[in-house]
């Protein structure tokens, strides 16, 4: 899984692949210091995720392992509001 | 799934794979802020895309989870017309 | 899927995964002005193309979708011949 | 697969995929010399490693090959601790 | 697939997803000219590959599709051993 932050949203019509009433977040990636990568990704919502949160975004098949994504057209997912990152003593976050 | 930009068509002979009668098209893939990211991939289309539409791609294993895909040797398919982006004030594009 | 030229042939011996019988074909990457990438691949043929064909590449699971690859241990396969591109004015390529 | 080292650790609220209970490590990439990549993922642990291992970790698909992460929504997973590796005469480890 | 050359060996303990008992093989990536990429990768032999032995990898879920990584936690695999690679005239390999 990789980190994220939600920046935004789309809206799409004349959706295929049972992805119709899905939510669809713009996330900017970051890495384990939680600094932007400089790349984004549009990824299904399945965590009622809101705007600035960091997130956890799932990829490949792996991201059709949930209730919301089952059997959907979906390359990745949020799964997870991340809550604390410990990485040695330096970097660290709290919710 | 990313972003992307309708510029072309591919017709292709001896397929296999069941991607017989698919729509094949040339997809210039965009960042977020609707950008080109200079890359272009071969997608097949699952709804319709004309010339110039800002489509969705998804990728990998999941580009199959359409009715028109399923079981079809597509590594990658177009599963929406991008209606709105909001990232920010800055990014925003309404069709 | 991706854009290919047949430059070359494996011959593999104390092959796994069904792979035996199978036409190993190497592919140089080729972008949407089918120009190259300078990136090559080994792609199982189920097409059976010739030397300086331009060929379709299909990647990941998605590369099994072939009667020819069904259950075999191949991350991707040439699953058609490129008859003709047709990328805004410019680009053009009839076979 | 690819080698990696432990450097911290994640808790996840509101996670979907039955990723609950898992325990989410941050692993530093590290190439075949064990040296960094400058790359760091989040993965879920199947073998109890503990700060500073050198492990394994598989993505994509196979990372649900395991019994705690069978139909989880995890698309990388650690799945061995690094007990040597022998590359050569110039590249050794040994725990 | 990708070419390779078997450059050494790991030993891991604590191993999940049925890899035990797998022998573990350290590959350098090779172009389609057999020069090395400057890439790495772990790879399950399912070959009986020998020390300096040219390879073919396979990658991502279709690694699976052999007698010996089938539902195995393995993100890829050596699936051949190259006996002869001919790329237009100036490319040439026997083993």
């Amino acid at each position: 899984m990789q980190f994220g932050r939600v920046i935004g949203q789309v809206i799409a019509t004349q959706k295929t692949g049972k992805t119709t009433g899905l939510r669809l977040l713009i996330v900017e990636g970051l890495d384990e210091s939680l600094q932007s990568t400089g790349k984004c990704i549009t990824s299904v919502d399945t965590v009622n995720a809101r705007h600035d949160d960091i997130v956890l975004v799932c990829s490949s098949s792996s991201a059709r392992m949930t209730a919301q994504t089952k059997g959907v057209a979906a390359d990745n997912a949020i799964v997870g509001i991340v809550e604390s990152v410990s990485a040695g003593k330096k970097n660290s976050y709290r919710r």
